[in-house]
């Protein structure tokens, strides 16, 4: 049968370990069904007892009636197992498992998980978790889950859905979300991934009539061809998806770790690709409850050569500003069409007319690309003076949205039933305004490997091997002299370089100063700035190249741009019009420009390492590449090849 | 009598321009007095009616009856001025001024506005605003303002008070903290400051008993010097003060002008004094609403010579998780004691006694500073599990606060009114706990100046004129000729610096090359690293002190770090310790270590301009310092002088 029918709209479903105390966690699926309106059939399934909580209890899914299309299990231990044998025999499509102590629980577990999800594609049952809270459909009033946010009485329906690694946050943009009357269709939480991964989950949703914007919680990544294929098919269906992904410091990528056992991949890696398939990545985690509306039934907006502009119309000059301040800090400019103000400020002009006319008009002004609403008290206590204006605006192409200063959870949830998007802080709208001014169309998909051999196309500084006791070689003075040590990846700080020799003479001392029978001579080479190209195939989301302003300072400041390769020379020239440092190679203070297009070319070839076949490269870099006033040229070069 | 009183405690006051029509903003204060429970007497002044709302009208204030301590003028135009000079006859302490059309309105409103405030003193009248809301006491049931955000009906009394530059964001403050029990005590709209200032009311606060808590929304500072003295009242009264302050980004910055018609002073410099006196500050909104139980009867935390470190016990990973990630970008450590987990789990282990266990552990631990309880769907459904026994917990001097992942505004209320820290976002919760661990007592309030002449007695390269056409100088080769100009600050810029001129002959050749009579010779110097000590007399708070890496991509990287001046070479150490491009001096990849003690002797050499008598200069530079193994030397300065 078809599984996303299984999985969102059973007709009966089974629930492995329900228990008749209506108190305890496991009790919640079987109250919540019926709580919700559920009108399918409820099967408990508990070896102890013949009935709970009023309806026909059986001992095991084997012995249960016919027609189960989906399974929760809650059950610890062995049941699992059990419970899948006999999904198994049955012939139920899909099996969700509350049940912990696999991937989440150390190397026995991971290896329990293994098998289990191995005897799953045998049987040809499909598994959401371990560890999973269930799935949720609001429209369609199946409420599978033992997530207590259930308990509510009337979560709205609505037209966004979640897609959460973490079983909780889905409780929590659900409880938000609903407390200002936004409303959800699907809510999935999906555990450790075993089988059914956030990618697929994504493409159900993608085809899913009831689903206009899709949002992902995420701790890690772990299907990354998948997800963004869904992504893809997402956008071609025109449903934005939005991500908010933990893992962005340290000590938060050190815990997603721990808590989810996956891999770790770096969080610049994860950005180009959300970037790369076209999915939204917010910051703030309100800003995920809250930036449906505005990104709902919209495509990516056109690319601007300059920064975006944002109409701000507000009765609060104080309200205002907490929010354009914030714009600014994230490249944001506001205008006020029409006039030098950087706001339009209607304190001490508003009525309703005004404030109806105002927003039509700014709507409709080819100056401003978004308008945004900043009411203060009158959010709260008299709608009728701008709430209702922003209401009754004409839609047009062009976003509007609104920030409330006051507690106005009323007002809040009259935007939301009219699907214009309002923010309840000034944080929370800037980072979803970047974030929509930031969302680009996926790219392409890239090409599969098929080059033949690893060949890195970026000019070297020419160089020779000089071998004791002469010390031949044919490179022109000045040269740089190294240790030849392959094993010596940082050679400047192990005092193995010797730079700016001038002659033989001075040549012969330096070589000989140095360890082993052979050095690496190289010309002098001297540019108006040094960069770093690298590549690296990262373990969550593959390929990505790298490139950022070079020298130590530049370490220090981690002043780089990532994205995932392959890129074309076009794209490698936006990624380093995006690199702070080569300020100095833009014309900053009158500085001599540098050749950026011979950068971009580099950075270009680099990527080309992810068409490898087999893709054997780990990791490459130049470093420095010297940019000059023509070409580039790179000094040192790094190629480690993976085990 | 007593000013304090007859702000927030009048025993009767005067509307001038009351408005009998209920519906008009100009009716509020009559109408919200006696809807709060105003005990005293309320004297409408309205020269076309007899009767206001129910009480009896006079025509002016020189026509009411006596006994007027508090006069809150809303009518506009001359009424103002008039109600003035009557307020002056009466003997009436206080006017309140909600009209605008002062400094807000421009240079004729901004003469207009001093012509008040100079009738005002006078007359002996103290004079809130003009363009102020008005004035909020809480436990004192007196209401005297024309904020909206009175209409709710019983906004609950507190210990935390709020003074803002911003009407309006008073009563986002106010509304937003009472949706979720957070109590006020005072509130005040200072409107344009023309007499009282934010410094005097945080004076009147600070001396207020029914404070703890200060807090400020602020668009400029407009007299910084009372307000650092009103500060370190407040501090030493135990009574913390809490700042949000727009104008961080330019465009913030702009707006902030164009709404206040404020100077405008560097945010940097801003973020300097707040430190410098005891003020903390935080970056988002929401965590001036939530912050105060978190300060509230607490000093500022130790100095740690270690990250802070918050040991979080959480029911959901994933909720914890979004807040570590937040701490891990503030630079905040989270430990779990006696293990080596990043947080305390209790998912799958809860119950209430294990959870009021946990806590209490914690809170005696000493290796954590804060403890941060991170609780799931439970917080909205089933307080007993972890809200009660956080609620239960032992108040030790460790701060506990909480994060809630659902929409739980009535277990925010409970917690809110055990005085213990709740947040609603996992952002201002680690916002709130990044600006407590930056919170500093104030700094000793600098000495008066008493230094006769200026004199920058930092150590810089040896140098002489030259002149044509012999050129003859002392200076030893190698050199670096520059122009001789005082015009041109930027001399590398305009193509005014040779460097590492070797020879005479060279020399020569380079001095005629450079246009004018002269040149400057200058010894060849050469550093580890380059620095730059600045120095600047900021119009909003005065004199203050840089230090920053040095050299064009420190430039564009805007790695600086500023302070108060002067400072102490200890307070400069630490000053050199924030420079993240002074890594290269610290050791980084095992580069040789610079004189950094040599540096802040610099630092706080340079800062000793601010003790000048006269404070004659404007701005100072040395850019670049050289910083050597021993010692540093300055190659290029420029002082400029006050006009």
């Amino acid at each position: 049968m078809n599984l996303a029918q299984a999985l969102f709209a059973p007709r009966t479903v089974a629930l492995v370990g329900a228990s008749g105390d209506a108190a305890k966690n496991t009790a919640r699926p079987q109250r919540y069904l019926r709580k919700h309106g559920y009108a399918g059939r409820v099967v408990p399934i508990n070896p102890t007892r013949a009935e709970v909580l009023g309806e026909r209890a059986y001992p095991s899914v084997a012995e249960a009636p016919e027609g189960i299309e989906h399974v929760f299990v809650m059950a610890p231990g062995g049941a699992v197992e059990q419970a899948l044998e006999d999904c198994g025999k049955r012939g139920v499509p899909v099996m969700s498992i509350y049940s912990d102590g696999f991937a989440d629980a150390g190397p026995a577990g991971m290896a329990r998980q293994a098998r289990l999800a191995a005897r799953a594609e045998e049987l040809g049952v499909r598994l959401l978790g371990p560890n999973s809270m269930g799935v949720v459909n609001l429209p369609g009033r199946m409420v599978l889950t033992v997530n207590a946010v259930l308990e509510m009485d009337a979560p709205p329906a609505g037209t966004t859905s979640i897609v959460s690694q973490s079983g909780t946050m889905l409780g929590t943009v659900l409880s938000r979300g609903a407390a200002r009357g936004l409303g959800f269709a699907k809510l999935v939480s999906l555990g450790n991934e075993a089988d059914l991964g956030a990618g697929e989950i994504v493409e159900l949703l993608a085809a899913d009539a009831d689903t206009r914007v899709i949002l992902l919680f995420l701790e890690t990544v772990r299907d990354a061809p998948r997800l963004a294929a869904a992504a893809r098919a997402a956008h071609a269906a025109g449903k934005p998806v939005v991500a908010y992904k933990l893992g962005r410091s340290a000590l938060g990528e050190r815990l997603a770790r721990s808590h989810t056992g996956a891999l770790a991949g770096s969080d610049a890696a994860m950005d180009a690709f959300f970037r790369d398939c076209g999915i939204v990545r917010v910051d703030m985690l309100e800003t995920l409850v809250e930036i449906a509306p505005l990104v709902a039934g919209r495509a990516p907006p056109p690319r601007l050569a300059r920064a975006p502009r944002v109409a701000v119309v507000t009765t609060t000059g104080g309200g205002a500003a907490s929010v354009v301040d914030r714009f600014g800090l994230s490249g944001i400019e506001t205008v006020a069409p029409g006039s030098d103000a950087p706001i339009v400020d209607l304190t001490m002009a508003a009525t309703p007319q005004k404030y109806a006319a105002t927003l039509d008009a700014l709507l409709a002004s080819p100056e401003c690309d978004a308008v945004l609403a900043v009411v203060g008290s009158s959010a709260q206590f008299h709608p009728q003076l701008a709430v209702e204006p922003i209401l009754a605006a004409q839609r047009t192409g062009k976003p509007l949205a609104a920030f409330f200063t006051p507690h106005a959870d009323s007002s809040l949830a009259l935007l939301a039933g009219a699907g214009i998007a309002a923010f309840r802080t000034p944080e929370a709208c800037a980072d979803a305004f970047a974030a929509y001014f930031a969302w680009r169309a996926p790219r392409a998909a890239a090409p599969p490997p098929s080059i033949a051999e690893v060949r890195l196309d970026i000019q070297m500084a020419k160089s020779a091997v000089a071998r004791a006791p002469g010390y031949a070689h044919d490179i022109p003075y000045p040269v740089a002299v190294k240790l030849h040590d392959p094993a010596v990846a940082h050679k400047t700080e192990a005092g193995g370089v010797i730079l700016g020799v001038r002659d033989r003479e001075e040549f012969l001392r330096a070589a000989k100063a140095l360890p082993g029978e052979t050095v690496l001579v190289q010309a002098m080479e001297s540019g108006l700035a040094e960069a770093i190209v690298g590549y690296r195939d990262d373990p969550l989301v593959g390929p990505v190249v790298l490139v950022g302003a070079g020298g130590i300072l530049a370490e220090v400041y981690k002043d780089t741009v990532l994205r995932l390769a392959p890129v074309s020379e076009e794209e490698a020239a936006e990624m380093i019009s995006e690199v702070k440092g080569f300020a100095v190679l833009r014309g900053f203070r009158n500085l001599p420009r540098g050749d950026l297009r011979a950068l971009a070319k580099a950075v270009a070839a680099m990527s080309r390492l992810a068409l490898v076949e087999g893709r054997p490269v780990a990791e490459a870099e130049c470093n420095p590449v010297l940019v000059k006033a023509e070409g580039v040229v790179a000094v040192d070069s790094l190629v480690v090849m993976k085990e």
